[in-house]
Protein backbone atom coordinates (compact mmCIF):
# COMPACT_ATOMS: atom_id res chain seq x y z
CA UNK A 1 0.00 0.00 0.00
CA UNK A 2 1.24 3.58 -0.92
CA UNK A 3 1.57 5.21 2.45
CA UNK A 4 1.96 9.26 2.20
CA UNK A 5 4.72 10.89 4.31
CA UNK A 6 4.10 14.26 5.75
CA UNK A 7 6.88 16.44 7.48
CA UNK A 8 6.92 19.68 9.61
CA UNK A 9 10.07 21.59 9.82
CA UNK A 10 10.78 22.68 13.95
CA UNK A 11 14.58 23.81 13.21
CA UNK A 12 15.90 24.33 9.54
CA UNK A 13 17.33 21.12 9.65
CA UNK A 14 14.83 19.40 12.23
CA UNK A 15 11.40 18.26 12.55
CA UNK A 16 8.70 15.86 12.82
CA UNK A 17 7.07 12.98 10.29
CA UNK A 18 4.14 11.00 10.07
CA UNK A 19 3.11 8.57 7.75
CA UNK A 20 -0.36 8.45 6.51
CA UNK A 21 -2.90 6.26 5.03
CA UNK A 22 -4.30 8.59 2.75
CA UNK A 23 -4.75 12.36 2.20
CA UNK A 24 -8.35 13.49 3.18
CA UNK A 25 -8.41 16.92 1.87
CA UNK A 26 -6.14 19.51 0.49
CA UNK A 27 -7.27 22.84 -0.37
CA UNK A 28 -6.80 26.47 -0.25
CA UNK A 29 -9.06 28.40 1.69
CA UNK A 30 -9.08 32.30 1.30
CA UNK A 31 -7.01 32.61 4.02
CA UNK A 32 -4.52 29.37 4.17
CA UNK A 33 -3.98 26.35 3.20
CA UNK A 34 -5.71 23.18 4.93
CA UNK A 35 -4.61 19.75 4.34
CA UNK A 36 -6.14 16.78 6.32
CA UNK A 37 -4.20 13.21 6.37
CA UNK A 38 -5.42 10.14 7.83
CA UNK A 39 -2.81 8.55 10.21
CA UNK A 40 -2.03 4.97 12.04
CA UNK A 41 -0.02 6.73 15.18
CA UNK A 42 -2.30 9.90 15.77
CA UNK A 43 -5.66 9.51 13.70
CA UNK A 44 -6.48 12.12 11.62
CA UNK A 45 -4.25 15.18 11.63
CA UNK A 46 -4.70 18.70 10.75
CA UNK A 47 -2.29 20.79 9.15
CA UNK A 48 -2.79 24.72 8.15
CA UNK A 49 -0.23 26.40 6.17
CA UNK A 50 2.57 22.90 6.58
CA UNK A 51 2.27 23.47 10.31
CA UNK A 52 0.52 20.75 12.43
CA UNK A 53 -2.49 22.24 14.07
CA UNK A 54 -4.00 19.22 15.58
CA UNK A 55 -4.30 15.70 15.54
CA UNK A 56 -7.34 13.35 17.43
CA UNK A 57 -4.55 11.56 19.50
CA UNK A 58 -2.88 14.20 21.15
CA UNK A 59 -4.91 17.14 21.10
CA UNK A 60 -5.94 16.88 24.58
CA UNK A 61 -3.01 17.85 25.96
CA UNK A 62 -3.14 21.35 24.29
CA UNK A 63 -7.16 22.29 24.32
CA UNK A 64 -7.26 21.24 28.23
CA UNK A 65 -4.32 23.21 29.02
CA UNK A 66 -5.35 26.08 27.19
CA UNK A 67 -8.81 26.00 28.42
CA UNK A 68 -9.01 24.86 32.17
CA UNK A 69 -6.39 27.15 33.92
CA UNK A 70 -8.29 29.95 33.09
CA UNK A 71 -11.77 28.54 33.88
CA UNK A 72 -10.82 27.16 36.91
CA UNK A 73 -8.71 30.46 37.99
CA UNK A 74 -12.23 32.33 37.81
CA UNK A 75 -14.77 31.98 40.45
CA UNK A 76 -17.20 32.12 38.17
CA UNK A 77 -16.78 32.50 34.04
CA UNK A 78 -20.62 32.55 32.82
CA UNK A 79 -19.62 34.40 29.53
CA UNK A 80 -16.59 33.39 27.23
CA UNK A 81 -14.89 34.49 24.21
CA UNK A 82 -12.79 32.27 21.95
CA UNK A 83 -10.65 33.88 19.39
CA UNK A 84 -9.40 31.24 17.15
CA UNK A 85 -10.04 27.39 17.82
CA UNK A 86 -11.92 26.82 14.74
CA UNK A 87 -11.50 22.81 15.46
CA UNK A 88 -13.99 22.87 18.44
CA UNK A 89 -11.28 21.81 20.77
CA UNK A 90 -10.99 24.92 23.01
CA UNK A 91 -15.15 25.34 22.81
CA UNK A 92 -15.29 21.45 23.94
CA UNK A 93 -13.49 22.06 26.89
CA UNK A 94 -14.99 25.26 27.59
CA UNK A 95 -18.55 23.64 27.64
CA UNK A 96 -17.63 21.18 30.51
CA UNK A 97 -18.60 24.36 32.42
CA UNK A 98 -21.88 25.79 33.48
CA UNK A 99 -21.59 28.33 31.45
CA UNK A 100 -24.14 30.94 29.62
CA UNK A 101 -22.62 31.78 26.64
CA UNK A 102 -19.54 30.78 24.19
CA UNK A 103 -18.51 33.02 21.51
CA UNK A 104 -15.96 31.37 18.65
CA UNK A 105 -14.57 33.87 16.76
CA UNK A 106 -12.51 31.84 13.55
CA UNK A 107 -11.53 34.12 10.74
CA UNK A 108 -11.80 30.78 8.23
CA UNK A 109 -15.15 29.18 7.67
CA UNK A 110 -13.67 26.45 5.74
CA UNK A 111 -11.80 25.02 9.37
CA UNK A 112 -14.85 25.16 11.02
CA UNK A 113 -16.71 23.12 7.99
CA UNK A 114 -14.02 20.67 7.87
CA UNK A 115 -13.88 19.68 11.65
CA UNK A 116 -17.20 19.50 11.76
CA UNK A 117 -17.47 16.82 9.15
CA UNK A 118 -14.37 15.08 9.99
CA UNK A 119 -13.07 15.52 13.59
CA UNK A 120 -16.38 15.01 15.20
CA UNK A 121 -14.50 14.49 18.65
CA UNK A 122 -13.05 17.90 18.69
CA UNK A 123 -16.27 19.58 17.25
CA UNK A 124 -18.69 17.95 18.96
CA UNK A 125 -19.75 21.03 21.04
CA UNK A 126 -20.60 23.24 17.73
CA UNK A 127 -24.44 22.78 18.03
CA UNK A 128 -24.57 23.31 21.82
CA UNK A 129 -27.53 26.12 22.58
CA UNK A 130 -24.98 28.41 24.53
CA UNK A 131 -22.71 28.62 21.40
CA UNK A 132 -22.46 31.69 18.76
CA UNK A 133 -20.04 31.29 16.15
CA UNK A 134 -18.89 34.42 14.70
CA UNK A 135 -16.59 34.00 11.32
CA UNK A 136 -14.97 37.24 11.61
CA UNK A 137 -11.11 38.37 11.75
CA UNK A 138 -10.51 38.35 15.74
CA UNK A 139 -8.68 41.19 15.84
CA UNK A 140 -11.72 43.24 13.78
CA UNK A 141 -14.36 41.90 16.28
CA UNK A 142 -12.70 42.15 19.22
CA UNK A 143 -12.39 46.30 18.61
CA UNK A 144 -15.72 46.05 17.50
CA UNK A 145 -18.26 44.17 19.67
CA UNK A 146 -19.36 46.11 22.98
CA UNK A 147 -19.44 42.72 24.95
CA UNK A 148 -18.08 41.90 27.99
CA UNK A 149 -16.33 38.48 28.64
CA UNK A 150 -15.04 36.61 31.97
CA UNK A 151 -12.69 34.38 30.16
CA UNK A 152 -11.18 34.49 27.19
CA UNK A 153 -9.22 31.96 24.85
CA UNK A 154 -6.70 32.84 22.37
CA UNK A 155 -6.31 29.89 20.46
CA UNK A 156 -4.53 31.35 17.30
CA UNK A 157 -1.99 29.99 14.76
CA UNK A 158 1.65 30.60 14.91
CA UNK A 159 2.58 34.28 14.26
CA UNK A 160 2.43 33.72 10.65
CA UNK A 161 -0.25 34.15 7.94
CA UNK A 162 -4.00 35.22 9.41
CA UNK A 163 -2.78 34.71 13.03
CA UNK A 164 -0.09 36.89 12.88
CA UNK A 165 -2.45 40.33 14.49
CA UNK A 166 -3.01 38.04 17.33
CA UNK A 167 0.20 38.18 18.51
CA UNK A 168 0.52 41.76 18.92
CA UNK A 169 0.66 44.58 21.59
CA UNK A 170 -2.44 46.48 20.41
CA UNK A 171 -4.87 43.50 19.73
CA UNK A 172 -4.10 41.89 23.48
CA UNK A 173 -5.28 45.98 24.65
CA UNK A 174 -8.39 45.23 22.96
CA UNK A 175 -8.87 42.29 24.56
CA UNK A 176 -8.47 43.69 27.76
CA UNK A 177 -10.89 46.26 27.46
CA UNK A 178 -13.64 43.52 26.68
CA UNK A 179 -12.72 41.85 29.99
CA UNK A 180 -15.24 42.16 32.87
CA UNK A 181 -13.57 42.93 36.23
CA UNK A 182 -12.16 40.18 37.48
CA UNK A 183 -11.75 38.21 33.97
CA UNK A 184 -9.00 36.14 32.56
CA UNK A 185 -6.89 35.96 29.48
CA UNK A 186 -5.49 32.19 28.42
CA UNK A 187 -3.47 32.15 24.89
CA UNK A 188 -1.00 30.09 23.37
CA UNK A 189 2.30 31.23 23.53
CA UNK A 190 4.33 29.04 21.38
CA UNK A 191 7.02 26.69 21.74
CA UNK A 192 9.80 27.91 24.64
CA UNK A 193 12.56 26.12 23.97
CA UNK A 194 12.45 27.31 20.06
CA UNK A 195 10.98 30.40 20.12
CA UNK A 196 12.28 32.05 23.29
CA UNK A 197 13.48 34.74 21.95
CA UNK A 198 10.31 35.82 20.09
CA UNK A 199 8.43 34.87 23.28
CA UNK A 200 10.88 37.26 25.42
CA UNK A 201 9.74 40.19 23.26
CA UNK A 202 5.82 39.35 23.84
CA UNK A 203 6.51 38.69 27.45
CA UNK A 204 7.61 42.50 27.60
CA UNK A 205 4.63 43.94 26.29
CA UNK A 206 2.31 41.78 27.95
CA UNK A 207 4.07 42.54 31.80
CA UNK A 208 3.25 46.07 30.81
CA UNK A 209 -0.20 45.55 30.05
CA UNK A 210 -1.51 43.44 32.58
CA UNK A 211 -0.92 43.18 36.46
CA UNK A 212 -0.74 39.48 36.16
CA UNK A 213 0.91 37.91 32.86
CA UNK A 214 2.12 34.59 33.99
CA UNK A 215 3.39 31.98 31.65
CA UNK A 216 2.78 28.49 32.25
CA UNK A 217 4.40 25.17 30.09
CA UNK A 218 2.55 22.12 29.00
CA UNK A 219 3.73 18.80 26.93
CA UNK A 220 2.10 18.71 23.13
CA UNK A 221 3.86 15.25 21.48
CA UNK A 222 4.04 16.55 18.28
CA UNK A 223 3.98 20.82 18.54
CA UNK A 224 7.90 21.67 18.11
CA UNK A 225 9.93 20.20 20.88
CA UNK A 226 7.22 18.45 22.62
CA UNK A 227 6.87 21.25 25.23
CA UNK A 228 4.32 24.09 24.55
CA UNK A 229 3.97 27.59 26.42
CA UNK A 230 0.58 29.25 27.62
CA UNK A 231 -0.07 32.81 29.45
CA UNK A 232 -2.09 33.57 31.71
CA UNK A 233 -3.51 37.48 32.10
CA UNK A 234 -5.39 38.89 34.31
CA UNK A 235 -6.22 42.44 36.69
CA UNK A 236 -7.03 40.97 39.20
CA UNK A 237 -6.93 36.61 39.47
CA UNK A 238 -3.84 35.35 40.58
CA UNK A 239 -4.02 31.83 38.43
CA UNK A 240 -1.89 29.88 41.64
CA UNK A 241 -5.00 30.45 44.51
CA UNK A 242 -7.46 30.29 44.92
CA UNK A 243 -8.71 27.65 42.38
CA UNK A 244 -12.11 26.26 42.78
CA UNK A 245 -12.00 22.67 43.82
CA UNK A 246 -13.33 20.49 41.39
CA UNK A 247 -12.28 20.28 38.12
CA UNK A 248 -14.29 18.78 34.84
CA UNK A 249 -14.72 15.21 34.82
CA UNK A 250 -13.12 12.88 32.16
CA UNK A 251 -10.14 14.66 31.49
CA UNK A 252 -7.19 13.14 30.15
CA UNK A 253 -4.31 15.72 30.93
CA UNK A 254 -5.18 18.55 33.48
CA UNK A 255 -5.77 18.19 37.21
CA UNK A 256 -4.99 20.65 40.23
CA UNK A 257 -1.84 19.44 41.05
CA UNK A 258 -0.66 19.89 36.99
CA UNK A 259 -2.39 23.75 37.01
CA UNK A 260 0.04 24.55 39.91
CA UNK A 261 3.15 22.60 38.69
CA UNK A 262 2.51 24.39 34.82
CA UNK A 263 3.54 27.47 36.28
CA UNK A 264 7.16 26.68 37.75
CA UNK A 265 9.17 28.00 34.87
CA UNK A 266 12.58 26.09 34.32
CA UNK A 267 16.02 28.14 34.45
CA UNK A 268 16.03 29.13 30.72
CA UNK A 269 12.58 30.55 30.93
CA UNK A 270 12.43 32.34 33.68
CA UNK A 271 11.20 35.72 33.77
CA UNK A 272 14.12 37.96 34.35
CA UNK B 1 26.10 19.83 -0.33
CA UNK B 2 25.15 16.16 0.25
CA UNK B 3 22.76 16.46 3.57
CA UNK B 4 22.37 12.74 5.68
CA UNK B 5 19.38 12.07 6.86
CA UNK B 6 18.75 10.52 10.32
CA UNK B 7 15.59 9.45 11.66
CA UNK B 8 14.00 7.47 14.25
CA UNK B 9 10.51 6.13 14.93
CA UNK B 10 8.58 6.92 18.07
CA UNK B 11 5.46 4.79 16.57
CA UNK B 12 5.32 2.74 13.99
CA UNK B 13 4.45 5.39 11.70
CA UNK B 14 6.08 8.62 13.00
CA UNK B 15 9.12 10.21 14.59
CA UNK B 16 11.73 12.42 14.75
CA UNK B 17 14.27 13.43 11.93
CA UNK B 18 17.62 15.54 11.59
CA UNK B 19 19.77 16.65 9.05
CA UNK B 20 23.37 15.70 9.60
CA UNK B 21 26.30 17.77 7.60
CA UNK B 22 28.65 14.69 8.25
CA UNK B 23 28.24 11.25 9.89
CA UNK B 24 31.67 11.04 12.45
CA UNK B 25 31.08 7.60 13.21
CA UNK B 26 29.47 4.32 12.64
CA UNK B 27 30.47 1.37 14.50
CA UNK B 28 29.86 -2.14 16.19
CA UNK B 29 30.88 -2.19 19.60
CA UNK B 30 30.64 -5.28 21.02
CA UNK B 31 27.31 -4.18 22.51
CA UNK B 32 25.37 -2.53 19.97
CA UNK B 33 25.33 -0.14 16.81
CA UNK B 34 27.04 3.02 17.80
CA UNK B 35 26.58 6.47 15.76
CA UNK B 36 27.60 10.05 15.70
CA UNK B 37 26.44 12.49 13.53
CA UNK B 38 27.30 16.37 13.25
CA UNK B 39 24.03 18.32 13.07
CA UNK B 40 22.91 22.24 12.59
CA UNK B 41 20.06 21.95 14.86
CA UNK B 42 21.28 20.02 17.62
CA UNK B 43 24.30 19.97 17.62
CA UNK B 44 26.40 16.57 17.78
CA UNK B 45 24.19 13.87 18.18
CA UNK B 46 24.72 10.44 19.53
CA UNK B 47 22.32 6.88 18.13
CA UNK B 48 22.78 3.63 19.82
CA UNK B 49 21.16 0.71 18.14
CA UNK B 50 19.40 3.12 16.00
CA UNK B 51 17.81 5.26 19.34
CA UNK B 52 18.84 8.73 19.96
CA UNK B 53 20.43 8.90 23.02
CA UNK B 54 21.64 12.62 23.50
CA UNK B 55 22.33 15.69 21.83
CA UNK B 56 24.32 18.64 22.78
CA UNK B 57 21.44 21.22 22.56
CA UNK B 58 19.30 19.30 24.60
CA UNK B 59 20.81 17.17 26.85
CA UNK B 60 20.84 19.20 29.59
CA UNK B 61 16.96 18.31 29.98
CA UNK B 62 17.38 14.95 30.25
CA UNK B 63 20.74 14.91 32.70
CA UNK B 64 19.14 17.80 35.36
CA UNK B 65 16.36 16.09 36.07
CA UNK B 66 17.64 12.38 36.16
CA UNK B 67 20.23 13.69 38.69
CA UNK B 68 19.40 16.54 40.63
CA UNK B 69 15.86 15.57 42.34
CA UNK B 70 17.53 13.05 44.37
CA UNK B 71 21.19 14.71 44.61
CA UNK B 72 18.60 17.65 46.21
CA UNK B 73 16.18 15.18 48.42
CA UNK B 74 19.27 13.62 50.08
CA UNK B 75 20.64 15.73 52.83
CA UNK B 76 24.26 15.12 52.40
CA UNK B 77 25.28 12.53 49.08
CA UNK B 78 28.88 11.78 49.75
CA UNK B 79 28.57 8.62 47.64
CA UNK B 80 27.40 8.18 44.78
CA UNK B 81 27.00 5.39 42.12
CA UNK B 82 25.70 5.99 38.28
CA UNK B 83 24.87 2.41 36.31
CA UNK B 84 25.63 3.24 32.47
CA UNK B 85 25.50 6.70 31.69
CA UNK B 86 28.80 5.96 29.37
CA UNK B 87 28.50 9.80 27.81
CA UNK B 88 29.15 11.01 31.28
CA UNK B 89 26.37 13.70 31.52
CA UNK B 90 24.69 11.96 34.57
CA UNK B 91 28.61 12.68 36.16
CA UNK B 92 28.99 16.12 35.26
CA UNK B 93 25.84 16.69 37.03
CA UNK B 94 26.76 14.28 40.09
CA UNK B 95 29.96 16.43 40.56
CA UNK B 96 28.56 19.65 40.93
CA UNK B 97 27.96 18.91 44.85
CA UNK B 98 30.46 17.91 47.19
CA UNK B 99 30.28 14.61 47.21
CA UNK B 100 33.50 12.19 48.26
CA UNK B 101 33.21 9.49 45.30
CA UNK B 102 31.34 9.00 42.25
CA UNK B 103 31.56 5.24 40.42
CA UNK B 104 30.27 4.87 37.07
CA UNK B 105 29.40 1.56 36.09
CA UNK B 106 29.06 1.11 31.49
CA UNK B 107 29.54 -1.68 30.33
CA UNK B 108 30.72 -0.64 26.79
CA UNK B 109 33.60 0.81 26.88
CA UNK B 110 33.72 2.44 23.40
CA UNK B 111 30.89 5.23 24.61
CA UNK B 112 33.07 6.09 27.38
CA UNK B 113 35.72 6.49 24.81
CA UNK B 114 33.81 8.05 21.92
CA UNK B 115 32.18 10.65 24.33
CA UNK B 116 35.37 11.87 25.51
CA UNK B 117 36.91 12.37 22.74
CA UNK B 118 33.73 13.46 20.29
CA UNK B 119 31.31 15.14 23.62
CA UNK B 120 33.63 17.47 25.30
CA UNK B 121 30.42 19.34 27.04
CA UNK B 122 28.91 15.71 28.46
CA UNK B 123 32.53 13.97 29.39
CA UNK B 124 33.84 16.88 31.42
CA UNK B 125 34.14 15.07 34.65
CA UNK B 126 35.52 11.93 33.41
CA UNK B 127 39.17 13.05 34.32
CA UNK B 128 37.85 14.24 37.92
CA UNK B 129 39.99 12.52 40.80
CA UNK B 130 36.59 12.02 43.16
CA UNK B 131 35.76 9.59 39.97
CA UNK B 132 35.79 5.90 39.06
CA UNK B 133 34.61 4.49 36.08
CA UNK B 134 34.43 0.60 36.31
CA UNK B 135 33.79 -1.26 32.57
CA UNK B 136 31.23 -3.60 33.55
CA UNK B 137 27.64 -5.22 33.37
CA UNK B 138 26.06 -2.77 35.91
CA UNK B 139 23.82 -5.81 36.83
CA UNK B 140 26.88 -7.86 37.70
CA UNK B 141 28.33 -4.67 39.39
CA UNK B 142 25.37 -4.45 41.56
CA UNK B 143 25.47 -8.13 42.86
CA UNK B 144 28.96 -8.30 43.60
CA UNK B 145 30.42 -5.34 45.34
CA UNK B 146 30.24 -4.58 48.50
CA UNK B 147 30.08 -1.01 48.40
CA UNK B 148 27.18 1.08 49.95
CA UNK B 149 25.87 4.57 48.60
CA UNK B 150 23.66 7.44 49.19
CA UNK B 151 22.64 8.01 45.89
CA UNK B 152 22.44 5.48 42.57
CA UNK B 153 21.59 6.64 39.37
CA UNK B 154 20.20 4.69 36.86
CA UNK B 155 20.85 5.89 33.52
CA UNK B 156 20.50 3.22 31.34
CA UNK B 157 18.75 3.27 27.58
CA UNK B 158 16.05 1.71 26.46
CA UNK B 159 14.51 -1.84 27.99
CA UNK B 160 15.83 -3.46 24.32
CA UNK B 161 19.54 -4.47 23.73
CA UNK B 162 22.09 -3.98 26.75
CA UNK B 163 19.91 -2.47 28.89
CA UNK B 164 16.69 -5.11 29.04
CA UNK B 165 18.17 -6.38 32.39
CA UNK B 166 18.29 -3.02 34.05
CA UNK B 167 14.51 -2.63 33.60
CA UNK B 168 13.95 -5.19 35.95
CA UNK B 169 13.01 -6.30 39.47
CA UNK B 170 15.57 -8.33 40.08
CA UNK B 171 18.39 -5.42 39.35
CA UNK B 172 15.97 -3.24 41.15
CA UNK B 173 16.04 -5.75 44.57
CA UNK B 174 19.68 -5.35 44.31
CA UNK B 175 20.48 -1.76 43.53
CA UNK B 176 17.99 -1.33 47.14
CA UNK B 177 20.66 -4.18 48.51
CA UNK B 178 23.48 -1.28 47.86
CA UNK B 179 21.69 1.62 49.26
CA UNK B 180 22.86 3.14 52.84
CA UNK B 181 20.19 3.83 54.75
CA UNK B 182 18.44 7.27 54.23
CA UNK B 183 19.71 6.71 50.60
CA UNK B 184 17.84 7.11 47.05
CA UNK B 185 17.88 5.92 43.60
CA UNK B 186 16.62 7.79 40.40
CA UNK B 187 16.26 6.21 37.23
CA UNK B 188 15.29 7.01 33.88
CA UNK B 189 11.88 5.28 33.21
CA UNK B 190 10.80 5.50 29.13
CA UNK B 191 7.79 8.13 27.79
CA UNK B 192 5.34 7.82 29.54
CA UNK B 193 2.92 8.94 26.33
CA UNK B 194 4.22 5.53 24.26
CA UNK B 195 5.56 3.17 26.56
CA UNK B 196 2.62 3.53 29.38
CA UNK B 197 1.71 -0.23 29.52
CA UNK B 198 5.29 -0.86 30.17
CA UNK B 199 5.79 1.67 32.24
CA UNK B 200 3.06 0.54 34.56
CA UNK B 201 3.82 -2.88 34.84
CA UNK B 202 7.29 -1.86 35.95
CA UNK B 203 5.64 0.68 38.29
CA UNK B 204 3.68 -2.25 40.08
CA UNK B 205 7.05 -3.61 41.28
CA UNK B 206 8.76 -0.80 42.03
CA UNK B 207 6.15 -0.06 44.79
CA UNK B 208 6.01 -3.30 46.10
CA UNK B 209 10.01 -2.95 46.53
CA UNK B 210 10.21 0.62 47.85
CA UNK B 211 8.07 2.23 50.79
CA UNK B 212 8.35 5.98 48.20
CA UNK B 213 8.06 5.10 44.43
CA UNK B 214 7.69 8.03 42.90
CA UNK B 215 7.19 9.16 39.18
CA UNK B 216 8.18 12.30 37.71
CA UNK B 217 8.35 13.93 34.40
CA UNK B 218 10.27 16.20 32.84
CA UNK B 219 10.48 17.54 28.62
CA UNK B 220 13.27 16.36 26.30
CA UNK B 221 12.72 17.68 23.20
CA UNK B 222 14.55 14.93 21.15
CA UNK B 223 13.03 12.18 22.94
CA UNK B 224 9.61 10.37 21.96
CA UNK B 225 7.04 12.93 22.36
CA UNK B 226 9.28 15.25 24.12
CA UNK B 227 8.26 14.29 27.23
CA UNK B 228 10.63 11.79 29.62
CA UNK B 229 9.42 10.23 33.24
CA UNK B 230 11.98 9.50 35.67
CA UNK B 231 11.16 7.40 39.02
CA UNK B 232 12.25 8.09 42.28
CA UNK B 233 12.94 5.59 44.91
CA UNK B 234 13.81 5.47 48.27
CA UNK B 235 13.15 3.84 51.87
CA UNK B 236 12.90 7.06 54.15
CA UNK B 237 13.07 10.18 51.60
CA UNK B 238 10.32 12.10 50.60
CA UNK B 239 11.62 13.90 47.19
CA UNK B 240 8.98 16.50 48.02
CA UNK B 241 10.11 17.62 51.58
CA UNK B 242 12.81 18.49 53.13
CA UNK B 243 14.87 19.99 50.29
CA UNK B 244 18.11 21.49 50.55
CA UNK B 245 18.16 25.12 49.66
CA UNK B 246 20.50 25.98 46.85
CA UNK B 247 20.33 24.09 44.16
CA UNK B 248 24.35 23.81 42.32
CA UNK B 249 24.91 27.42 40.16
CA UNK B 250 24.04 27.36 36.58
CA UNK B 251 21.54 25.22 35.38
CA UNK B 252 19.59 25.53 32.70
CA UNK B 253 16.61 23.38 33.50
CA UNK B 254 16.20 22.63 37.26
CA UNK B 255 15.43 24.73 39.93
CA UNK B 256 13.76 24.09 43.44
CA UNK B 257 10.33 24.83 41.72
CA UNK B 258 10.70 22.73 38.57
CA UNK B 259 11.56 19.77 41.41
CA UNK B 260 8.65 20.03 42.98
CA UNK B 261 6.69 20.80 39.76
CA UNK B 262 7.54 17.31 38.05
CA UNK B 263 6.04 15.04 40.64
CA UNK B 264 2.67 16.59 39.57
CA UNK B 265 1.09 13.79 37.40
CA UNK B 266 -1.52 14.61 34.61
CA UNK B 267 -4.22 12.34 34.80
CA UNK B 268 -3.48 9.82 31.82
CA UNK B 269 -0.45 9.15 34.18
CA UNK B 270 -1.74 8.70 37.88
CA UNK B 271 -0.56 5.64 39.68
CA UNK B 272 -3.55 3.59 40.19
Amino acid sequence: MKTIEIREFHTPSSGIFFRARRRLLSERTPYQKMELYETDSYGRLLILDGLVQTTEKDEFFYHEMLVHPAMMSHPSPKDILIIGGGDGGALREVLRYSVRSAVLVEIDERVIEVCRERFPGLAVSFGDPRVEVAVADGNRYIRETDRLFDVIIVDSSDPVGPSAILHQKSFFAALKRRLRPGGAIAAQAGAPFFHLEHLNKKRLFLRALFKSARYYLGPVPTYPGGLWSYVFLSERIDPLRPLRRRPPKKLRYYNLEVHRAAFALPEFFKDR
